[in-house]
């Protein structure tokens, strides 16, 4: 039997033990195996910060060099893939697209079967790379235009923008999407990560734990904010009308204002503060300074009224549009970031598992309920329950 | 920060409340919204255990019966499925493609968007049905035969046994699997369950928590578990070995014996007496005893050995195996029962959601650890933690 008081939605429960990322909610911290968020966004880039979140060190110029190789050559997707890709109707979301493709790539996996270290580190390389492969293919398929080779040559960001855009980015928007990455990599237990662990904790494998990953960050209270705080924006813009006096609406009429807020922070989100930067210098050196502003208006506010801090996503949508990517790939680009944290997290979990099955507090009738026959069941028996009683 | 001791595998921990299902593991209780599983095997069927849990109450003549209307109705598959199904290289476990093939069809769903009690039960319908289809076409495809049409006059046993085979099933066969489908149809918070929550709790659509349930069903440690039964059943078979004097070199070899034990039942599962008849009556009127024998013989010597009880997979391996069903599809039927369970509570998380979002027990480096120069870093600094320490 349950041993503890419920606990809704695990709220302050620890739930394993992970040496993969500390964060400090309350001071407003966040590390990636000790190092300080700051330190890595401002010293560091996505391949070091994955090989530390994959390896718990930071790499030599050998060893990095080695891994940058590792990951340029698993930019090849099986020509299945596109084939895959091209067969979903346009209006197909690109994260339903992405869980898709990713769960259909463990078929080509000769690593399918097993868990062991070295075969999670290989599958790690493959997933990173054609994740991101993947998200830029759809978009370039749904858009009607040819999907491109790879560049080797260039960094997991550079070749991101490359294979979307079809245009060799410039050293700001790779150097802004860098940061983006390794701002987003990994966030200890949060609802994707701890979903990839659940399932890897039943020695499901890599694949499994990611394709359920990708669904958990499609959710508006994840991944998905990011979408919704620039749909807001647009909103805001659409009007017409002073950003704060449109915000003031929209509380008025209890609509959520996506992007503040957070279950682990009380203070100020370490990742936001990297962010709003961006977007700031962004709207600047790009002479479109208008969602930063709007940005920055509509956070005072909040801050003011609600309290509430601007969290990871309010920044990252208006950084996002200004580097002149679509809407729907801002979560997308979290799941091409964050693989590498649900890497890590499986990789650990794998190396000293056990299965993850925690107690429900059982509030329906209590057993033994009668087993009524046909003919004596009305429709008017309770319905137990059809829709919670709040 | 984490208020409580760390739980690994949150054994023991309330993670939700939830009427479902209610399991009293020291008495050896399992039952469905209150009524006692035994109940619901002896005088029930599949589709009103699916009605109870996805409604909290037995069904009336007439809901019955539309309710199985709704059920029929939803056996059609988009064109594009059995195209995506044909595409699998033949060597593609049926779990993989399940779980890809799930994923894809949330395309096709025009309540894609919703997560409202109505569009998930409507959700539910097509779900249950179309798990079942893909399971019985795929195994078609790879073995070269022609997809058949459902059934519609069936029931949901009866049309996945006419779909697989090609041929009416008898009443024997249709009632056994319709018996092993009420049994497996839900556990409380079971691993895949459990992911299934974690990720509707994100306001993930439907289609993204089972995705993710059938990623961990695939697991060695839950539903992959019927599977390694029947495996070793064909290893004590083919040593030609006496099964008992087999199962103890395995233990004197430290190999593992399947399908004993868990981590909730400490008394007999309850599901594991109605597999143990089934297997046993299956194997007299078929004239093959064989494989309930053997199953016996080592139940009755592991449970003198090692106290431990058989569990619902033990006797599954041999029932499914004595109805002519190959190995690989042991954990597909499960999905096509504990479909009806996450669907439940799919249903339930939506209806009254919170994030689920437990914290981790950091075992990692101290916070701030310094980012030391690419320059003074060493290929001898210690990798935290590349392998547990045990």
């Amino acid at each position: 039997m349950a041993t503890a008081a419920p606990a809704k939605g695990l709220e302050g429960i620890v739930a394993a033990s992970s040496g993969i990322c500390w964060i400090d909610g309350d001071a407003g911290v966040l590390s990636y195996r000790g190092i300080d968020i700051h330190e890595l966004a401002g010293k560091s880039d996505f391949e070091q910060t994955t090989y530390l979140l994959w390896n718990g060190k930071l790499p030599t110029a050998s060893e990095l060099a080695n891994f940058r190789s590792n990951l340029a050559d698993a930019r090849v997707l099986h020509p299945k893939m596109n084939e895959l890709l091209g067969g979903f109707p346009s209006d197909a979301t690109p994260m339903e697209v992405l869980r898709t493709a990713v769960s259909r790539l463990s078929v080509y996996d000769e690593d399918e079967a097993s868990n062991s270290h070295e075969a999670n580190l290989r599958k790690s390389f493959r997933l990173t790379s054609q994740i991101a492969m993947i998200v830029a293919n759809y978009d370039r398929i749904r858009k009607g235009k040819p999907v491109l080779e790879a560049d080797k040559s260039l960094s997991h960001a550079g070749n991101f923008l490359w294979m979307l855009t079809g245009e060799k980015p410039s050293e700001t928007a790779t150097k802004t999407l860098d940061i983006a990455l390794i701002l987003h990599a990994d966030h200890e237990l949060n609802a994707s990560t701890f979903a990839a662990r659940v399932i890897a904790a039943t020695l499901a494998d890599m694949h499994s734990a990611i394709t359920g990953a990708i669904g958990a960050l499609k959710g508006p209270l994840h991944g998905g904010a990011n979408e919704a705080v620039m749909r807001m924006l647009h909103g805001v813009d659409a009007s017409g009308e002073d950003p704060v006096e449109h915000v003031k609406k929209m509380l008025a009429n209890k609509e959520k204002v996506s992007g503040f807020g957070h279950r682990v922070y009380k203070t100020e989100d370490p990742r936001a503060t990297h962010l709003r930067r961006m977007s700031e210098e962004l709207g600047k050196s790009s002479g479109n300074p208008k969602w930063f502003n709007m940005s920055r208006a509509i956070e005072l506010y909040i801050k003011q009224e609600k309290k509430l801090n601007a969290n990871v996503d309010f920044y990252s949508a208006s950084t996002y549009t200004t580097l002149g990517i679509d809407i729907d790939l801002f979560t997308p680009i979290f799941a091409i970031s964050r693989i590498a944290g649900w890497c890590a997290h499986v990789i650990e979990q794998h190396d000293d598992n056990r299965l993850i099955r925690p107690r429900a507090d059982y509030t329906g009738p209590a057993w033994p309920a009668v087993y009524v026959p046909m003919e004596q069941r009305s429709s008017q028996t309770k319905i137990w329950p059809a829709k919670p009683s709040a």
